[in-house]
């Protein structure tokens, strides 16, 4: 069993509105020390499968399939177990 | 200048339905050895203060108040710089 934490988050380069309302929400609360904020997600798969080097390969290609959309996204992703 | 990193995931106990869509999806994409899939927020927060542990506690009530729904997520954050 190998658990797989993928984190899917938004190019530099492409506008995030949902950090942009965040961070506004966060100034109209006072916090003003908040200069930038950008949201991403974060997965956590359980593969039952023991074999490390076949889960990589394997979960790269639901990341480029799947889980993250590469024109507008970056993804990462650890393994453990 | 200190960068944040908030986690935000939904409790062990609540279900995650946008979760088990994705597993379903990649099911039927043949990826059949995905046992779980839990999905949750990743935020990066760039903080325009030095005060370490000022930060952390102002981050935690930005995290009570805001960034967390605490009925039925969980959060942690890292800090960085």
């Amino acid at each position: 069993m190998i658990k797989a934490t993928v984190y899917v988050t938004i190019k530099q380069s492409v506008l995030d509105p949902q950090g942009v309302a965040v961070q506004g929400a966060l100034h109209s609360m006072g916090f003003n020390e908040v200069e930038s904020v950008r949201i991403g997600k974060v997965m956590e798969l359980t593969l039952d499968t023991t074999d490390r080097a076949e889960a990589e390969k394997r979960l790269t290609v639901m990341c480029e399939k799947l889980l993250a959309n590469t024109v507008v996204e970056d993804y990462r992703y650890e393994l453990e177990g």
